[in-house]
């Protein structure tokens, strides 16, 4: 039986159709589910809906599906629907009449929001900390290999001298930036969403500072219209910026994919990094590299699938809005696990001091020698010239 | 053990993200592979390299994997990495060093690809059977209220009469177009890539025709290193006849939603094709509909992730290709899916003749006057003037 | 004055905004918009809208106007809206009344998309034709350098030998396939849509066959309605068509800038086609295929934005799909210009023989080992693992 | 000639290829770049390159070069490539040798990235003040119609009750959201890049500190590998904040495009807005507010440009990256342009209030009506079942 239930049976397939995958994503919501309904009980209970009692055995309740969860024992089912539904069920069953109170002063529209910023900021958070331990891995880098002198490239051709440690100080460097933009986006998201009903109030006085201060949200989003409209905006904006972070990762792989290249033989991998073929028995396969590479396409996919499903669509709930929770879910997956994978790689790597100095090749010098031409008063375009010429 | 494992472990962590979901998508090809494989064997025996009892032995083995598959018995474990690997470690616990011939003459580039393409080519036809259906469903909505005349809108204004069936024949005819774009698309589809290898051929002279007609090919790829090129490349094609489908969808489906609001009235959906709401008690709502129209931009991103997965890389194999894999097979699902559903709503929907009739006001027959005035000898420029005068 | 005009004047900056871009796109459709016209002006004559003699002034004012915009001196202004007003007017200027007839049973709309379609057909076959340049280029390649033999890359790592021929061939064969695409894709933008007014007909009984002869289509549109729909979906399919023709642009110029860095040397680039940098005198970069790399991005976004445009609308026309117009002219322009730059390039490069068979280092052979023992009996599997140990 | 020009002539058809529209984009860019380098001489005069005479020559020369922009008369030719070489060229002309020292201690890398670093902070502030007004705008709005109730929608079917002020304070909530992005990109952008050269740095004591904090930059990028790798990434993110505001701006569209259906009347736009039909006489059509909601979708489409162009490629500068240009041009424009229609927009329309409120039918009150029996003691789920039965 779903929330919304009436006195028709909704067609089996159109059933199967509406609730998609959403039954099985939700069961990673469960415990921020139960979360917000706690803090909402607490609520109902401060405005007099609720007894101190049932207050209580509501949270005892809710408190206890987060342990069964934790187990492996609270299972979202097909015909639940969603994670609400499942969590509502098991509170009538487990209080009955009690358990239908717990809706009063929410719709199931601002209930998700809820479950999905906590969501959200949980996952966010550890992915800032493993943009840390990526820093420290190039940090490491700069220090075993940081000296090591190889050849700048521009146009996919050498250009003028740089260094392990310019290569790794550039990717940190660009991090931190992007850590800028997941520090906005985190205050963005986290805003409290609770107690705006389906997009337009309800008709009770609800304190949503109390909820929001009690899930530790920064502040609330005051307009209960907004709240439905942002749904798409703040994901578009969460997924903004795992691809800004897939951006770096993607440049970093094919810098390594190339510079692992025997031919060049600047990087190497080690072998229990690399895969084989099915085939050619000499293949050590980057495949490793090239995955990481690819994902940043993956990650970009879902960000435009979230950036052009809200488009059109007029203000207020639409369902198209549910659609967003996969691509955010598996984007955010995809990009922990790259990254945890990256810093594997970047403790693993090993640079070839060698190779690296054979490629520092002459016309690495060029700009060099043109610039001591300038350092003896020659305009810099006439030594320029002067240079190219004895090149040719 | 993988196919080409050797003399060192990969590291965990990089088993896990390179086998990422390979090992559960590919559950679905089990069978497709199996046909293949005994294709090949029979190749393989034509050739010399197997005779005809080792050709015997391994058809048996590999039909009984079909017949395994079939009753859920056949899994494809994280630690096979992938299907292929999973048949070929089972002829070699069945058959012993004789499943160890199996994988002569082919790369898992070519095998892969082999069983993929069998698979399109299942999707595909089943695809238009379903848009055959659906050009049957709107014959049906002709038959039944085509005559019934209702206003045409241009930017979303009144603009001129039309008719149901106009609006009906409008998609079929779309439809018949998309499908034209399909058989093309099948017959890129249907190109065998086997005997290829890893882009580079095999040494050994396989007989590719051989296994191409025996597999329902209508042709092989001749250049192997094509093959390889070609992967993403036919995906998005394929991928791009799905967007174009779902094109259509979101347009009936937008219609729908619009012509379905209460304050027009022109169509009904029956209750159980509609959701409710959870806080709402009269909430009947399209949902159906308007997860229809949000698949074509989920389709639209997998598209897209197919095209820009593959961009600036050189040619031949490159790991990327294989994460083309999920979203090719999660837009075929989802179309698939999405047009059962269609059909369904097709069959369903009500119009509503009153409705229709009543929105036919006054200003939506002027051009018919302009045209009055036309046939009485004015011309169209000064009659469009006099019509539009008298209306203001 | 505009087509439209009334009794009210239009805001200045609605109409900056409203007309954009159209007035200086619009200058190249002049002359398939004054082709459609005389067809349309040989129709109204066929079914006694316009006299013989009327017919043939709107004719002769019409090829003036061709004329004059061959020798640049009909240019469409921003208060002129688009071409068909400019036309119109001038038609009104020279002829008084009569030219207030040439609107007579079309509209706008299908004005509009017959002479899209005609520019369309006329770029489309000039691609075609340059395609096939582009299979001889490769032929070229062929004869003078097929026979070297470099190696194979999968991973970006040498797998196995290949040559230059199996290069080249692998181009002309998937240019090939796209070709069968853009055949498919001709057929649908090959279809008349002139006569069926904004959408829903024209109260006259015009005769859309005549028409669509005249002007060379090879079918018309039936349905009225599905011309207005239709408009953004056969420019997405040509789009993608456009899209997949950079594909392999793409991969060309990704192989090329690979295989000429100097640590490669397979290929060179003759200078006059490389560029030089600002400061380092010693640059000779391959910004060309760069660009070409580039230019599938660029040309994916055209695809992208004419797919994204179209959704979640209604049927009929809505003013958004008009923005599909600047995609496309600059998709075509640019596909055209690379496909031109590409010629160039191919009939330029040189192979450096020396270069291709240095790289043919021992591991290129180790699958062609593993077969010599499986022809002397091992099965494949074994001969893999004993050619890999033998390498470690 | 161009700055890198040498001992051979770049083939006309690559010349007219690399350049591409360059010449024409830069003309917008002439004053910033003159502003950074009298920046970069007054630094070079700090450094002993440049005596006081020589610095305060070059100085005045690139004034002039400003002055002639202001009035038209610096064009940038198609031979000069960009604005930086026709700048140089300008300097050699007017000063000799003093003309060919002023590209001392930079590359043209860091110069073009300097000049659009400067322009992209104009536009960028312009922007900004514009949301300002759009604030004021719907403060007006909610002055004026604020108090009037209107149905409040979900799905497309009415929900709750709802008001003129909640919705144009959803949308005062939402840019200012935006806003807070836009302030966080703006410190991205606002970090001088001057001084890095191509890439890697010049083999010159440069004052970067000093350059940075006469053009206004808040900080200085430190990494010249990074400044590099950044172009593209610093754009996305850009053109992610103009999506951002389109985001609304598409939602503001839809919402006005439905409610001004004549059908429902809750808005009406003046007639000066809107356009008309060439066939059919009544139309008064909301052309001005579809493209409001397609441009949306164009700036999506440039976003996605730039994020896909700087995909799988190597540190350091690639010539692609070039191409970002004109979709940041592009799309700083329609934004500009955008938001300025729409504050013409919101400060013309009319709420009609009778039409608002016959719009407020019975069933919009189902849940204040259970909500009464939750305040009477039933507990939310009954109250909202028996609300639902008493309703079908």
């Amino acid at each position: 039986m779903k929330l919304w239930q009436k006195n028709y049976t909704l067609h089996a397939l159109i059933e199967e159709f509406t609730v998609g995958e959403d039954y099985l994503l939700d069961q990673i919501l469960v415990p921020f589910d139960c979360k917000a309904s706690i803090a909402h009980a607490h609520m109902l209970h401060s405005i007099g809906i609720l007894t101190k009692k049932e207050c209580k055995q509501l949270q005892e309740t809710l408190e206890e599906i987060i342990q069964l969860h934790t187990k492996g024992k609270f299972t979202v089912k097909k015909e639940d629907e969603d994670c609400h539904t499942a969590i509502e069920k098991y509170l009538v069953e487990q209080l009955g009449d009690l358990g239908k109170k717990i809706h009063t002063g929410r719709s199931r529209n601002d209930q998700v929001l809820t479950a999905l910023r906590l969501y959200y900021k949980q996952e966010l958070t550890t992915i800032q900390l493993q943009l840390k331990k990526i820093h420290e891995s190039f940090s490491k880098i700069s220090e075993k290999y940081g000296s090591i002198k190889w050849p700048g490239f521009t146009h996919m051709r050498k250009a003028m001298p740089s260094s392990v440690a310019m290569w790794a100080e550039a990717f940190q460097e660009s991090f931190l930036d992007t850590q800028a933009l997941l520090s906005t986006t985190y205050k963005l998201v986290d805003q409290s969403p609770l107690g705006t009903g389906a997009g337009f109030g309800v008709p009770l006085p609800v304190d949503r500072e109390m909820t929001a201060k009690e899930l530790g949200f920064g502040s609330i989003q005051k307009n209960p219209l907004y709240v439905q409209n942002s749904r798409g905006k703040i994901e578009g904006t969460l997924l903004f910026g795992l691809s800004q972070i897939m951006y770096d990762v993607n440049k970093i792989a094919s810098d390594l994919i190339l510079f692992s290249m025997p031919t060049f033989g600047f990087i190497t991998l080690p072998d229990e990094l690399c895969t084989g073929s099915s085939i050619m028995p000499q293949k050590k396969n980057p495949d490793v590299l090239e995955l990481l590479r690819a994902n940043y396409h993956v990650v970009l996919s879902y960000q435009f699938q979230v950036q052009s499903l809200m488009t059109n669509l007029i203000s207020g709930y639409n369902r198209d809005v549910q659609l967003t929770k996969k691509p955010m879910m598996q984007g955010l997956q995809l990009v922990k696990q790259s990254l945890e994978v990256l810093v594997l790689v970047l403790n693993s790597l090993q640079v070839n001091k060698n190779a690296c100095e054979k490629a520092l090749t002459n016309e690495v010098y060029a700009t060099e020698k043109a610039y001591e031409l300038v350092q003896q008063g020659m305009s810099f375009r006439n030594a320029y010239h002067k240079i190219a010429e004895d090149m040719y």
